[in-house]
């Protein structure tokens, strides 16, 4: 077993800097970013400058289920498979998520151990906003520490939204009303 | 049926100017106000200024699903019921709030429909924080700004966490594994 991630992040694969050698394929797959669509070019380059690179084989788990974690990925390059263990502790694939996909987010905002695992799937070029970074850029770039707030407020409440209403669908099914 | 909220919010209901008057009560119950948990006094009274107040009789409901709403509550006095529809538009009981916690983020952080349904179960005060105020917010005072998102985004976060457990629980007992 690896031992947990520490804050140094990823120590056992190719670290490559900075995002800022990626703000062009970030520009370019920037369409399906929902957290990026409404920063521009500049406001791209600023946040790359506070994002970690990393590069990963396919087949490593890149995010555990329940290791601690307080940063979340940006996927450049590749896919990977999220999985969830079920309550007896069998694991089964609940998405996928390909380049322009962030992971980890949850994390990020609360420290709390990761909800699932991501599973690279083919080789991957990721990179990484932890929480101490986050903090800094929101010290030192107020104006773009907001609108990534309030991009990633967006994504969690679209994700609240979705998840909400599958789980009120869900409950309807299993506890039919008695007409 | 009475008119979609307007962007002045509840024309109908006894209107309290801003919540300045209300800063004591907040604080009285502030450690029940998960939103407010790290803001000292001063930023509490800033905060305040920004809300508008408002009083409703037992039986109002202060939040209709399916309306159109870009604002939040903070419950400062009294109690509702949530109720939500299910696909059939048969209304059920949800969840209960009172004094302390907060109703509507996700419209407030969305602009899309209400969720749910929010009734008064007793006589309600209530502060209001919209859009606008909160963008002015975030450009007049973004220290105070910044606090608000990063705690939206914990309330968020934490909210997502749970209902993602629920529904996760509730897929797997409907479709038992066969082992």
């Amino acid at each position: 077993m690896e031992a947990p991630r520490t804050p140094d992040h990823f120590p056992q694969l190719e670290h490559l800097g900075d995002a800022a050698p990626h703000v062009e394929r970030i520009l370019e797959i920037i369409q399906h970013i929902d957290l990026f669509e409404d920063f521009d070019r500049n406001e791209i380059e600023h946040l790359a400058s506070y994002m970690i690179c990393f590069r990963a084989p396919a087949g490593t788990e890149i995010i555990r289920e329940g290791d601690p974690g307080d940063f979340m990925l940006l996927l450049i390059e590749g896919g990977v498979e999220i999985m969830k263990k079920d309550t007896t502790g069998v694991q089964a694939r609940v998405g996928v998520a390909g380049a322009g996909k962030t992971l980890g987010e949850m994390s990020l905002i609360d420290g709390e151990p990761r909800f699932a695992s991501c599973l690279a799937t083919s080789e991957l070029v990721f990179a990484v906003l932890d929480r101490e970074h986050l903090t800094r850029l929101i010290a030192e770039e107020p104006g773009i520490g907001v609108k990534i707030l309030m991009e990633l407020l967006m994504l969690l409440n679209q994700r609240l939204r979705s998840v909400s209403k599958q789980l009120m669908q869900c409950l309807e099914k299993r506890q039919p009303r008695i007409s």
